[in-house]
């Protein structure tokens, strides 16, 4: 089994380079590729004296960033690290997945492009891991993919989100729940209100509508949602955790007492830090193609691309992708 | 000039009895009816010794809850406080506005139902205040009062908003920014890319797209979205404080020291829960009506239903009505 990694276009190639390095040392079953700039990938495994760890290389010329339009990057730049590595996981049959840091645009056109979908699938999601309250993770299906969602569409995010979650937490039957305004069943809006009655007719362990405040709580194991609404959810507490530990900063620096106070829940205050930190969950899988494909953060350290590789690994080994095609193998409902 | 507040289906018609009793003591050129429940109003007024402070009562009979669906409970219960309320708002020449904590849903629609809507309005929309970054109000229209917005609804929005902004912050052209998953002008949904154009072309003090993230940050004195957006944006901002709060909470108490340092910081804790709190940025304006009516939350202390009647005072001072009604008398465009 073989796991590609794009090291360019995020803000971090030389930390990609080094969590691929440490994923082929340490996940003994799994062979890794970096796919990137030959310098930078020729420095890095230099400096970690690790040119015998068994890493093997592609080298490419070209990189696609965030400022580009996806659609035409994915199609002029053929020699870009996330194309090649895409066409590597496309056709090398021993290829299990892909990881990219790259523009999140780029990397989902570039994969429904290479890859392809699973027959039945009207849209693959992006499965957004956010922090919950008690330190489980949440998925919100979706997170971001797809705007302007159908009814059926949430149903299978629904369906996606729950096989992911399934090998995630260990749990027969997630619990899905569903973004809306309201918890009762007419709240919310015409999308969501014909989405809830696909999910109370099917087999998922659906439990109705919730409200956004209660999304993180971690009673919940899959958000399903449209990417705006994803987007929206997931910005919004990224932001207001931002917001808040700097509004703390501020305070505390207004009065010395504060600041002894401080350095006394330091420790306290790293866990906090820790425990909101969307990057410690892990990336975000692109499911609903043939092959799994994911979606690091832009600033992944070498610990975030490492865990990536294990992500794949994880979905690979619980017959994820396989459950998924199978459950619309008979043609979208 | 005077201001009725229906004191009843809040969490704490107490606190509304006296914010409104401080209201009448405090705003000398405001007259202030409360409307609600006979032996609370006359209980309330007994305690504070205030018989004589020139606060107004109107006694009602029923109560309209949160559980019940707003458009029977405003057909049906004719004596609740909130309908009384607004009948008097309608009625009575004298009356410039009308605050409730009640049922958000009944609220929205009691006011649309009795005072009616500004010629050439599509929709009234719920502005709905948050904290922002800088101790700032930031405006959210619409807050959750109309779902499955077409994009000139949107539009009105904003004009709304700002018009209502113009007076909370001063300034002759208050920022407007469209909620968005990206910044550039293409990034959004159907609606939004649509809302772009139409704002694009306004005389608007327009900035373009925003994501989430960047909603409470301060720079933007009104954000515009559709209110299942809004709502998101909320209730997730909302959600997130209360986990990172309770989180951080729990993280001390797991060491003495972390419990020492919380002593110390406890004025800076304190500070940063007042920034977050939503309570201390006044009531939701609910506006394209024909007068003001203001949905103050529902655990409203007195202080903040106290500044609801200011709120109102504000909005009639500002003509803000006026100039909403202006905007669109040529009819909706």
């Amino acid at each position: 089994m073989r796991v590609i990694i794009d090291v360019m276009g995020g803000d971090r190639p030389e930390e990609s380079v080094r969590g691929a390095l440490r994923a082929a040392k340490e996940f003994g079953e799994v062979k890794v590729t970096a796919v990137g700039d030959k310098k930078l990938i020729e420095r890095i495994v230099a400096e970690e004296n690790a040119s015998a760890l068994g890493m093997d290389a592609v080298f490419t010329t070209e990189v696609i960033s965030n400022d580009e339009s996806p659609t035409m990057a994915i199609k002029q730049k053929k020699d870009s690290s996330m194309v090649r590595a895409l066409t590597m996981l496309k056709e090398d049959a021993d290829s299990i997945g892909m990881i990219s840091t790259g523009s999140t645009g780029a990397v989902l056109t570039g994969a429904t492009l290479h890859i392809g979908r699973l027959p039945g699938i009207y849209r693959p999601t992006l499965l957004t891991q956010a922090p919950a309250m008690n330190g489980q993770p949440v998925c919100i299906a979706d997170g971001g993919a797809n705007v302007d969602s159908r009814p059926e569409w949430l149903y299978q995010f629904a369906v996606i989100g729950s096989a992911y979650m399934k090998v995630v937490t260990g749990r027969e039957n997630p619990s899905v729940a569903l973004l809306s305004v309201g918890t009762e069943e007419h709240k919310g809006n015409e999308l969501t209100r014909a989405a809830y009655a696909l999910l109370r007719e099917s087999n998922l362990n659906f439990v109705g509508n919730i409200e956004a405040r209660d999304a993180l709580s971690g009673k919940y194991d899959v958000i399903v949602c449209d990417g705006y609404d994803g987007n929206i959810l997931i910005k919004s507490t990224e932001g207001a955790a931002k917001m808040i530990m700097s509004l703390l900063k501020g305070f505390v620096m207004e009065s010395t007492k504060a600041k002894i106070g401080y350095l006394f829940m330091k420790k306290a205050l790293m866990k906090l830090k820790n425990r909101m930190d969307f990057n410690n969950y892990g990336g975000a899988p692109f499911l609903g193609i043939k092959k799994c494909v994911i979606k690091a953060h832009g600033a992944s350290k070498a610990g975030a691309v490492y865990n990536a590789v294990g992500q794949v690994l994880k979905i690979k080994q619980g017959n994820v992708i396989e459950s998924i095609g199978r459950a619309f193998a008979g043609g979208a409902e």
